[in-house]
This record gives C-alpha cells, structure tokens and sequence, in this order.
C-alpha cells in the first residue's frame, strides 16, 4: 500500500455524498477572520445582512458565480433557503400552470422527488423513467417524445446516489429547468441552454442552508404572483435575494468557495482534475477482474460521485471497515444501489482517489 | 466619558438587530474546531447529516432547547429554513382551512407581514392594531373581541422595529401561534400556552438560516398533508428535522449557544441581566431630560430592541457618527420609527450598555 503524507489538521478523505469536504484553505479562511471579519469588529455571523459589509460579501459572491459560469446578462441569480427539495415545489408552483403539464426525466432518486412533489400541483409527465435498469444510464434527450406544449422539461444534471451524470448540457426547444445540485461547478455549463438552473449548496459550494438559482428573463417572466410570496421568484429577484434575511453565514463561505475556483483556474482547470480523479476510481473498478462492478453504464459515468459493488455484503462491509483504517470515510452506498459510493467533489483532493485506488487493488487482490 | 476595556479581538459593541452578537466563547469554539470536528477529521460545515457526529450535534441541540424552555413533552422541535417569513405561510397554510379564519394581533411590522401572508391563503381577521399609534403599545390579549371558531390567534411576542413586547405569555382558550424570534431564549416562557411558537435563529440562537418551530401534539394533529411537501409540519416531524439536509452549521452554533445558556443559568438569569441591560438604557432615556424620547409605552417596553429619537434629523446623525467613534455600532433606528435602536440580546454585554448609557447622557449635555 502506498502512503499519502498526513493530512493537515490530522484530517480524513471524507468522500460524503453531500455535506462534503471542502478546501481547506477556505476553512482557513473561515477560520482566521471567525471572531472579527475584516476589522468590522464581528463575525461574519454577527453582521446585519443590511450591512456595508456584508451586502460585498453577497454581491462579490454573486458577481463571482456569474464569472466562474459565463452566466448571460439578464439571468438572474438567487440565494434562497430550503435546499433542491423545495425548489421541486417551488418551480411547479410557479411554472406549472392550471391547463399546463410539464415533462421530466427521471435518471434517479432526485428526479424521483422533483416528479412527485410537481405532480401534487399540476400534470408532471415522467417521459423517461429508467427504473428497471436501477437507474444506471441517462438518455438521449433530443430523442424523448416530448409533450407538445409541455410548459418546461426537468432533468436532473447528476444523480448523486445512482451516480449517472449526462455529462452534456441539453439542446432543445422547450425551457430546460435543472438540478444541478450535484455536479454545479465541476465543469463548465453553457446556462443559455436552460431556462432555470438551481442547486443546493452543499456539495460543492459551501454549508448547507444556501440554494442557489439561475434564472433566465423570459423564465422569471413566466412567475405569476404566489399566494405565498417565500415561494415567488419575482419577490426574491426584485430583493436581490433579500426579501428576509438570508443564509448569510453560508452565503459568505459559497462566496470564498467561488474566489477559490477563480484564483485555481476556474471550472475549465475543475474538470480536467475531477476527470482525472474521476478515472482514477473508475479504473480501479474495471481493472479488478470484475471484483468491483460499476453501477453507471460507461457513458454517464459520473465524475462526482463513483458507485460500485463488491461480490458480497461481507466483503463489502470488510471492505469499509478496512477503508476506515486508512482514513477513507464515509464511502457506503445508498441502500438501494448498495456497495460502496465514492463522492470525489471539487475540494476532494487527488491523492485521496490515488490512495482509494490502491486501496482498492490491494482489497480485492486478497479478497478476490 | 467612561472608558471600557478594550473588547476581546478588538470587536465592537454590535448594536444590530439581527444578525447580530453572538457569545464570544462560542465563537471561539466554532474557531477552535473548525478544521476538525472533535476528530472526526472534517469541519462540521463537511459532515453527512447521516453521520453519527453530526445527529449527536442535532439530538443535543434539540434536548438542550427542551431544557432551556421546559418544552412539556409531546411537542415537537424543528429545526427548519426560510425564517420567520416562510413560517407565515407555512402556518395559514397548515393551519387556516378553508371555510376557517384565524385572528391576528398587530403590533407592528412582522405582525402585519405576517397576516399578509396569511390573507393571500385565508380568512384572516384583524382584530387589534396599534398603527395609529404607530406601534408604540400592546392589548390587553385577554380583552379582545376573538372571533368565535378561529383557528388560532397569532401575536409577535415582541416587534423588532418598533420595540415593543407583551412581557407575559397569553392565557386564551384559543390555540395561541406566536413569532417569537426577537425575544426567544431571553426569558423563561411557559411553553403549554401556546399551540405553537417559531423563531428565526438570528436573534438569541445564532447564525441566520434557522428557524425552529415548537408544536404541541394537538395543533400538529391539525395539519392536513400538504400539496407542498416541503411546507408540511407532519413530515418534518416524522422525519426529525431531516427531510432533506438541514442547515446543519447554522444549528451546530445554535446548539453550542444553548450550551452557553445551561451553563450561565439558563433563562432566568438572562432574563435578570437583560432586565438590567435594559433598564440602564431605559434611565438614560428617562433621565435625559425629554432630550430623548422612547418609542414604546412604559408597561410595553422591549427588553431586546430600545427604540428611541433625538430632537432632530440632524443630532440624530450627530449622534450615531460619535457612537461609532466609541465602538457602539448599528444604532440607526428603522425609517419606520426613525431615531435609534439598540438591539441588545442575550449575548449584548452589560458593559455595552452602560458605555452606551453614559455617551448617551455625555451626548445630552453637549447637545441638549
């Protein structure tokens, strides 16, 4: 077995699905300026959202975000509350019209959820459901049978537990709305394909309690007034994201988090390193004589969260104990995947996929 | 002018309203422990909401709130997102059935926005308002016309802009739902008169993003299943809190402050210093001679948010250009009320407050 040099802080590889590692500089970060942010005599956690200070720390997250995605002029972002899950209520609410259906895609647990919570408020159909395989591919979606007239089509970008990713930003004549809960950020996306993108923070922007959502004008312009105004994307806009008090803590963390990712090359230099990390697992898995089988078909092999089975539940459980003896935590899979799940976000280092891989060989090759 | 000692990391007295100060041990102890956990060798803004580490964060910050309030048994504690704000809705929308109405107590701005809320989903009856008086006072709750049959009477325990605070919990026979989130945790309550409290954390609990919600067994019967999942009180309860990811961080530091309370008394005490803080404030107003004037009625007085003005426009800018030159910052009153206010929670030090006292009195004599 190989031996990586201690981590700093005496830290693990902390391979969680979601909240997740994060880069330690940021914590550093965090860390240093925790009881006076930047001579304001306070904690970013104590200042007034309405404050000098803290209304740069959201607009330089904001502006930091649009540089890292080219996100187009006229889009808006948003910082809201509640995670992925109640934005599924929150854009049927407002886009899903009396009269109106809307067409999605089910890849996975998550595009599961985002259906049934729509289809409490209007006509959700599910035009791709890809359950019988246990969710291991994406498709094609130039070549669903969309609905005529089908007010938007919702995809789900990477499916965290299944570990299936489409790994192309779509191309179609209907408003695209996203979650990209679980792969934002890991590579470019061309957001002028997608009508709505939305994501929740914790896994590679920062604490949980902050959802971001892009919006583009012709979308936000299609928001009716809500009888719950929480729920109108026309009040959080018209409010820069201030209508109520915001996550500000874990707004001001995503924001370090974006100053990151700039200063290391951007979401170009993200994927070429994730895809590298990515492969590293995913050739330990095809190079094990089919010890370990991958979840994902090949193609929609996901770069953020690598799922794979081992030939029993002993072994597997042998397996993550073993794992833990080496600092590599966190790594069982969904019950209904099972085996093991590897999440390797953004601030996941390399060296720990290396350190995992040979881990890997070394298990199966007494085990096999 | 008296002087203080120089304040701990060279912070200001933070006046703010919300999010405002915060314990300085327990900041240090998020400090402290930012990078590793207590060893589990991650951040808490890393670790899965599944890990063993973090429901203990979560099972101890439930059980150290049950005994700060004396919370009976068989209410429920949430841990939530969206503020008090999405609690507007989200209470009419469980709570106010069709064919139903509820009653609402104004006394100043978040009672108003509340009852907005509620209007857009139901029948919702206004039947005190203290707007001519602009909100310097609160009922007599026991002497209003209640509607017969109303679901539930709202009030807001104490109005963060205006200043002005019941001072007792109600005795009705109607399930009373009140907002809580400017005086929470600042005096013992007696939870079994209310049907339901809920407060933002960024008061007294913490960082913004979190807002609990109490319940008591029988109004939590009352909520039907709601279209939106998200906005259901039942399926929060089933699923403690973790629905999907909660602000975990936001509640790790809400947790370590309840720790702070149990271990400095718990509420009586902070309601013994908070009565003490306020009143210095309250002499110097008194003793000013009419220069200034205090916004709310004696018998309604704020022990949290002193609201106050000066003779002028112009002295009032005089005067909050000088506070900052002594480090007591955020004393702008809203545009509502005008003057100042000097918000000064549980974690506001008493020493703040008599410095503030002092200047106050210095400032008069310049000035009066």
């Amino acid at each position: 077995m190989v031996t990586v040099a201690p981590q700093p802080y005496d830290r693990v590889f902390n391979f969680s699905a979601g909240p997740c590692t994060l880069p330690v500089s940021v914590l550093e970060q965090v860390r240093d300026d925790l009881l006076n942010y930047k001579g304001s005599g306070a904690s970013v956690m104590e200042l007034s959202h309405r404050s000098k200070a803290y209304e740069q720390i959201i607009q330089e997250a904001e502006a930091d975000l649009r540089t890292l995605l080219a996100i187009p002029e006229g889009y808006k972002v948003l910082f809201l509350q509640g995670g992925a899950s109640l934005q599924f209520t929150m854009l049927a609410n407002s886009f899903l019209a009396a009269g109106q259906s809307a067409d999605y895609v089910i890849t996975g647990t998550w595009g599961k959820k985002a259906i049934e919570a729509a289809a409490l408020i209007g006509t959700a159909n599910k035009i791709f459901d890809a359950k019988a395989d246990n969710y291991n591919h994406c498709p094609d979606l130039a070549s669903l049978p969309l609905t005529p007239g089908a007010a938007y089509l919702h995809t789900t970008a990477n499916e965290t537990i299944q570990g299936v990713d489409f790994l192309a930003d779509p191309q179609l004549n209907v408003p695209v709305i996203c979650d990209a809960s679980s792969m934002i950020l890991s590579r470019p996306m061309d957001v002028s394909r997608y009508a709505m993108i939305y994501a929740g923070a914790q896994k590679n922007m920062g604490p949980a309690g902050n959802t971001v959502v892009i919006l583009s004008p012709e979308q936000l312009e299609k928001a009716p007034a809500s009888t719950h105004p929480m729920l109108d994307y026309r009040i959080h806009a018209e409010n820069g994201s201030m209508y109520n008090t915001p996550p500000c803590f874990s707004i001001y963390v995503a924001g370090l988090v974006y100053k990151h990712l700039i200063a290391n090359g951007g979401l170009a230099a993200m994927q070429a390193t994730n895809e590298a990390k990515a492969q590293t697992l995913y050739d330990a898995i095809d190079g094990s004589g089919g010890f370990y089988k991958g979840h994902a078909k090949p193609e929609n092999r996901s770069r953020m969260n690598v799922t794979f089975t081992l030939p029993s539940d002993d072994l597997t459980a042998a397996f993550l104990k073993e794992a833990k003896g080496h600092k590599l935590e966190e790594l069982k899979g969904h019950r209904s995947v099972g085996g093991c799940r590897a999440s390797i976000y953004n601030a996941f280092p390399l060296e720990g996929c290396q350190l995992m891989a040979e881990f890997m060989a070394d298990f199966a090759k007494r085990n096999g």
